[in-house]
């Protein structure tokens, strides 16, 4: 399948350049033991998300990551790779998000987003709803979490 | 329909615990200006997230939270409320998540769980598979966003 072809650098996307079809795959972000206790500490604060020790004695056999700290780690990628600065208003939600395998200090994380299909506004014709696949890949090329979102775009051509 | 019936301070509770129909209300959580950008910066930089001022000029008419910030909010409540310290082994993914409205500074966030489904596996007897609705409430009982949740907790009969 084609790369997107807009240039991620600008940032100028508008919602016309979400081709369905299109495969991009960015990143990549590296998943820090001390970043995944401090998130786990403020917002998921189970054992084997906090405690190296503790974890060990536990079904992941060490620390992993919270999958919501994995999801905030791919959203910080897509914003920086994906996403128009210009153009996007937002996301009603995503679909199906399923975390696959565990995510450990020092994994490396990148994204794979495949755009399912971009569909014009009948309510509101200035934009245009673009569904999407998103994968998180680690360094293994293993799919270690995926969800299917929903972005909201402005057109260029209003 | 019945409050769940286990002491939440105990946090011993086991899969047996969680009973189809049972619903609880637990929270609060005061969102903070400072840390929807502390967050924002670093997993979701996009400026209706990071930038008060800026952030009038969006579609928000101000700065609102990051839909996974409002998510990991939501999971301290109820790792703090609901979760099993001892028998919870984690979860294997979420459904139907939805951002329903935005999400401010000054809000008081708190999470309503309803008990959907219980059922025990069969393909590893010692643990069960509850299904669970999920919605976040603001200060006025608006539902501010919703999932479907899944944990697997460990059987005490076993």
């Amino acid at each position: 399948m084609p790369n997107l072809s807009f240039d991620t650098a600008s940032g100028e996307q508008c919602f016309e350049d979400y081709v369905p079809g299109s495969v991009r795959t960015f990143g990549t972000i590296l998943v820090k033991e001390e970043e995944i206790i401090e998130f786990a500490r403020r917002y998921d604060p189970q054992v084997f998300h906090t405690d190296p020790v503790a974890a060990r004695k536990t079904v992941y056999g060490g620390l992993v990551a919270s999958g919501w700290h994995t999801a905030a780690m791919a959203m910080r990628l897509i914003v920086e790779h994906y996403l128009s600065r210009t153009a996007s208003v937002g996301s009603p939600g995503v679909d199906e998000l399923r975390w696959l395998k565990p995510v450990r200090p020092g994994d490396e994380l990148s994204v794979r987003l495949s755009v399912l299909e971009a569909r014009r506004s009948e309510s509101k014709p200035d934009r245009g709803v673009v569904r999407s696949l998103v994968e998180v890949l680690n360094q293994d090329r293993a799919v270690v979490m995926s969800f299917k979102g929903v972005n909201i775009l402005l057109c260029r051509d209003y």
